[in-house]
C-alpha cells in the first residue's frame, strides 16, 4: 500500500506540499524585490566545489582541477566528489568494480531503447532512459545515504551504455557491450566509437570528463537540488538535471560550436570576417564569455591544449573525416588553428575569454566523437556532480520553495460562457 | 545534425552553460547571507495565481477558486490557466475537442507500460512514460509558445490515460479505452475505476480536480521552471515536476492521511488520543498546518462540503468497502466525522488548521479512486499548472541559475595513492 516511503528516514515530516516549520524570517531582505533568475542568490553552503573566477581556478573538494587533471582518473575524481576524500588503494579498487559491475543495463530497457522512434535527440533517450532504471533499481524504496551512493553508482555506470546503445541504435549500428578490463573513459569511447583508444586517447578522454564533472550550482544541478529537497529518489533528480540540461542556454553549446565551425566557418581566412560582422550585429558569439569567469576558464585552458596538440598530429588529423560528417568528405581546416584565430580577436576586440566549450568542440571531434554524443558526454560526466550534490542536499534538507509576485488583477467576477 | 534546436527561435543565446548577459547586481542584498530554502524569494512576477493566506483564499488568473468551482469545469479551468482568459463558446469547444482527441497513447508507449516491473510507484511509470511521450510528439523540435501549448494540450489529455492503464497494467485489470463522449474528468474517473460516474460523482471529481490545477510557485513548479529557463522543452519540465512531486514533503500527503485513517486511528474514538499523543511527542499531524495560509485552506473549506455531502450519503457508505481496501472488508468509521474531530482538536489545542489533504483523502475515498492513484491524480490535475508556468517563464525568460557559497579547504595538495 504505502510502499512509497518505506524506509524513508523522515515520516514524520510528510506534510502538506506547502508546509516548512517555521515563518520566513526576511527583516533583512527588501521583499519588495524581486530576484529574476536568482543571480546572485546564495541557496546553500556547500563542500563540493569553488570556481575562483578571478584567479581562473576550479577546486573540487578543495583539489585545484589542473592537479587532479594532470594525475587522476575519472573513477578517482568520481570517489573524491561523492565521498568528499581521495580513496586508499582498498576503496578505490572496490569502488572500480563497483562501477564495471553496474555498466550493464536489462534486457527490458534494450527493448525500450530499440522500441523508440529514430531521429531522436540522445538526450531524450537518455532522460527517458535512466527515468526507467529506477523502476528495475533493487534499492528503489531505500531513501537512506548509503542507498542513494549505490544508486548513484548504478547511474554512472549506466549512462555511457544507455548513451552508447541508443546511439547506435539509432545509427543502425551494431551494439558493443561493455567491457569488464576497460577503465571508465576508455569503455565508455569504445562501446561508442566500437574502437578501444590508444593510450593517448583514453587520456586525453578521460581528461575531458574530469574537466565537466561539476560546476557548483549550474542550472542542471540546481534542478535536481530542488527536485530532491522534497525528499524525492535520486533518479528523479537526475532525471530532472538531464532534461535540464537539454536546454540550449546550458548543454549543447559545444555542438553548436562544431557545427558553426563545419557548416559556417569553414576555413581559417573566414574566422575574423565572420567574427567582425557577429560583433557589428551585436549578436553573441559561442564559446566565449562567463558569468563568473574574467579570465581564462581552466577548462578551457586545459582542451585548449590537447586541441593543440590533437590538431598537430597528422594521423589524428588524417583519420578525422572517416569517422564522421559524410557531408564534409572535403579537407576542412583545422579546428584548433581555427579557434586560436578567434580566440585572440575575441580578446583583442572585446576582452572576452574562451569558455569551455569552444574548446572541448575540437577536441570531441577530433577523438572521433559522434556530434549528436557531444551533449550526452556533458551528462554522463555531470552526472557525477548532479549525484554529490544531491547528497549534500539530503544530509541537511530543506525544501527549496521560493515565492512569485503576483501582478494581476484580483476578485475577477466568472461570466458564464454566453455572457462572453 | 543539429535538430535538437531547429525553429527555436532564440538561436543566438545558445552559450556556455553559466553564461549570462549582465553582472550580478546585488548592491541591495547582503551577499554574506545565504537564503537556504529560498524561503521568502521572490524569483519572478506572474499572472497566473495568487495566495491570499490572510483571507483564505486562492485565485486563478485573477478569479476566485471558489467561483470557479461552483461554477466552471476542468476544461474551462484549463483554458484560463494557459491562455490567461475565459474561452468564448467557438474557443472553448475547440480546445476541448483538442484535449477529447488528444487522448490515445501510442501502441509504443502501451509497449512499454506493459513491460514495466510490477509493484512500481504510479508517479515513477508516470515520469518515465511523459518522457517518453516526447519522442513521439509531432512538435518535439518546435519550441514556440504555439507549440509548446499543442505539447501543454497532449500532456494534460494523456496523463489520465497513462495514469489509468499503468494502473490497471499493475493491478492486472483489463485496461479501458477513452472515451471520446465524456467530459475529461468523467473520462479519467471512468478510465481508472471501469465506471463511469453518476453526475454527482462527476461534479465532486471534477471540483477536486479544479482544486489543485494551480498554486502558486511550489517545489514541483518551481522545478519546472528551472528545467525550462534553459529553453528546455515542455516534457523536460513536465518530467522534473513529476520526479519533484513524488517526494514526500510536497505530494503524497494525502495518500498518507488515508492510511493514517484506516491504518493508524481506525475509529472516531481514537481520533483524540491519537492526536494528544502525537502533540505530547511533538510530532507533526499530517493534514494540517500551511506555510501560506493563516486560516482554513479555502481548498480544506470546498473538499470539506463535499467529504461532508459523500460521507452522509447511505448509498455512498455502503459501496466504500466494495471498491477497494480489500484488508479493510469490515466497517470502517466515517472518515468525514474522524476528520472533522481531529479539525476542531487541532484548532483548538494548536490553533493550527487543516490544509487540502486532509479533505481530500476522505473524498477520493470515498469516491472509489484507488489510494494508489491519490499523487498521481494530484501530477494529472496540477499538470495544467505546469504548463501554464513554463509557458509563462519562457515568454520572458532569465535562466534560473543562483549560488552555492563555498566552505571548505582549498588548495589542497593532490597526494598519490600509495601515500594516502
Amino acid at each position: 500500500m504505502n510502499r512509497e516511503y518505506k524506509n524513508c528516514e523522515t515520516p514524520d515530516t510528510f506534510v502538506c506540499e506547502d508546509y516548512i516549520e517555521e515563518e520566513p524570517k526576511l527583516c533583512e531582505l527588501d521583499k519588495s524585490k524581486t530576484y529574476k533568475g536568482l543571480v546572485g542568490i546564495y541557496v546553500d553552503e556547500t563542500l563540493i566545489t569553488y570556481i575562483d573566477g578571478i584567479k581562473g581556478e576550479l577546486y573540487y573538494r578543495g583539489y585545484p582541477l589542473h592537479d587532479l587533471v594532470a594525475n587522476s582518473s575519472f573513477e578517482e575524481v568520481a570517489y573524491l566528489l561523492i565521498y568528499g576524500k581521495l580513496p586508499t588503494r582498498s576503496e578505490f579498487t572496490s569502488f572500480k568494480d563497483e562501477l564495471i559491475k553496474e555498466r550493464n543495463i536489462t534486457d527490458n530497457i534494450l527493448s525500450i531503447l530499440k522500441s523508440f522512434p529514430r531521429n531522436t535527440t540522445r538526450i531524450e533517450l537518455l532522460r527517458t532512459s535512466i527515468s526507467a532504471l529506477s523502476l528495475y533499481d533493487p534499492d528503489d524504496y531505500d531513501f537512506s545515504e548509503e542507498a542513494n551512493i549505490r544508486k548513484g553508482i548504478r547511474i554512472i555506470a549506466k549512462i555511457p551504455t544507455v548513451l552508447a546503445f541508443s546511439h547506435r541504435i539509432q545509427s543502425n549500428l551494431p551494439l558493443i557491450e561493455p567491457s569488464e578490463d576497460l577503465s571508465h573513459a576508455c569503455n565508455y569511447y569504445y562501446m561508442m566509437t566500437g574502437n578501444v583508444p590508444n593510450n593517448q586517447f583514453e587520456r586525453y578522454f578521460d581528461k575531458i570528463l574530469i574537466c565537466h564533472m561539476d560546476h557548483s550550482i549550474n542550472s542542471s544541478t540546481f534542478s535536481c537540488r530542488v527536485t530532491v529537497s522534497t525528499l524525492s529518489d535520486m533518479y528523479s533528480g537526475i532525471t530532472s538535471a538531464i532534461g535540464t540540461l537539454r536546454g540550449p542556454l546550458h548543454g549543447g553549446a559545444n555542438e553548436r560550436v562544431i557545427n558553426l565551425m563545419l557548416n559556417e566557418i569553414k576555413k581559417k581566412e573566414n574566422v575574423i570576417p565572420w567574427a567582425k560582422k557577429k560583433l557589428e550585429n551585436k549578436e553573441k558569439v559561442m564559446g566565449f564569455g562567463h558569468r563568473v569567469y574574467k579570465t581564462w576558464d581552466p577548462r578551457a585552458k586545459i582542451l585548449r591544449e590537447i586541441s593543440k596538440k590533437l590538431w598537430s598530429n597528422p594521423d589524428v588529423i588524417e583519420k578525422i573525416p572517416d569517422l564522421q560528417h559524410e557531408e564534409h568528405k572535403g579537407k576542412i581546416d583545422n579546428i584548433y588553428e581555427m579557434t586560436e584565430i578567434l580566440t585572440d580577436f575575441m580578446i583583442k576586440n572585446k576582452n572576452i575569454y574562451p569558455n569551455v566549450d569552444l574548446y572541448s568542440a575540437g577536441v570531441l571531434h577530433a577523438l572521433g566523437i559522434p556530434t549528436a554524443l557531444f551533449t550526452p558526454l556533458f551528462a554522463a560526466s555531470r552526472s557525477t556532480g548532479w549525484i554529490a550534490h544531491a547528497i549534500e542536499q539530503l544530509s541537511d534538507n530543506k525544501l527549496i520553495r521560493p515565492r512569485l509576485r503576483y501582478i494581476g488583477e484580483l476578485d475577477k467576477k466568472y461570466v458564464s460562457v454566453e455572457n462572453r
